[in-house]
């Protein structure tokens, strides 16, 4: 089957600094016009980061989207310095939000995070033999993080509670889950 | 420690069919302010189907935002009719893409898809027990799909292969993988 549909034109909408809004007007397969919405978005890192006694690093913060605060892994946006290191931005983001430097960083999977209206795509790692850092980054602007740690059977009664209902978070807990 | 942000105005930006985008000014716990861009959706489902032999039916359609064809779960937006009763969504998407109404749904997990800027809540649910449809729903316009089923090594390898890389697909997968 031909699935492919071709840009009519694009309109961009808003130029944002987190994120690009565009309008498409593309031709279906069959001929057919119809009109798309797109959030475009530079990427991002989010990391399952291991203490030597197995818990897991999470950060409860406050989200504008649903004013409330949330409590996920430590993720981040790439931005330019990252374009040919991903692992950069890990490293970057780990030293920022919980001070800590990785031994030990592999990549999990990677993830359009809403591929129907976003380009936004993550990148997750798994960060473990965790060392303080020696230099403390900056933090972004108006970035308030509480830190907690929390084992295996807690973080899956956090799932089950409704208290994390972050999508890359429960990822990340569902991979932890199937290792052995 | 305070966490909440206070919004101080809020612009609309784009009032779109899919997707609404405004820009908060808000106040800091420190005083200071900052912005933030929001991306407000409705909401959706994804849903694990399951055959009979314990295969799960994946969806390739093309996906404007990346420009290419993606293999995914079932899934939809929530419309207005939909407020009191997420299955009811659940049931008119299965019916819509893979026309198949299931004898058991049960609610996996729920979760904010990009909660850094957007408010996408999606709710993961387990179809079972699947009979074809009687009376077929229409597909929404342009709505294009390629049906296919994979057993659960297949989805594993197709993960690791990155020929699966939408969250919730691999969400779902994971969430399989977890069960005995």
């Amino acid at each position: 089957m031909d699935l492919e549909e071709h840009v009519e034109s694009t309109e961009e909408l808003y130029n944002g600094v987190i994120i690009k809004v565009e309008r498409q007007q593309v031709r279906l397969p069959n001929g057919d016009s119809a009109s798309r919405e797109i959030v475009r978005h530079a990427g991002a890192v989010g990391i399952l980061a291991l203490t030597a006694d197995n818990k897991m690093i999470l950060e409860r913060q406050w989200r504008a989207p649903i004013a409330a605060a949330t409590l996920e892994i430590p993720a981040g946006k790439l931005d330019q310095r990252d374009a040919d290191n991903v692992e950069h931005a890990v490293i970057r983001e780990l030293n920022e939000e919980i001070r800590y430097q990785p031994g030990q960083l592999k990549r999990i999977t990677g993830f359009y995070s809403s591929v129907g209206f976003s380009d936004e795509y993550m990148t997750l790692f798994l960060a473990t033999d965790l060392k303080p850092v020696t230099t403390e980054l900056p933090r972004d602007q108006g970035e308030n993080l509480e830190l907690l740690t929390v084992t295996k059977e807690e973080a899956q009664a956090m799932i089950d509670s409704g208290e994390i209902n972050d999508a890359k978070t429960i990822t990340a807990i569902y991979y932890w889950l199937l290792q052995k």
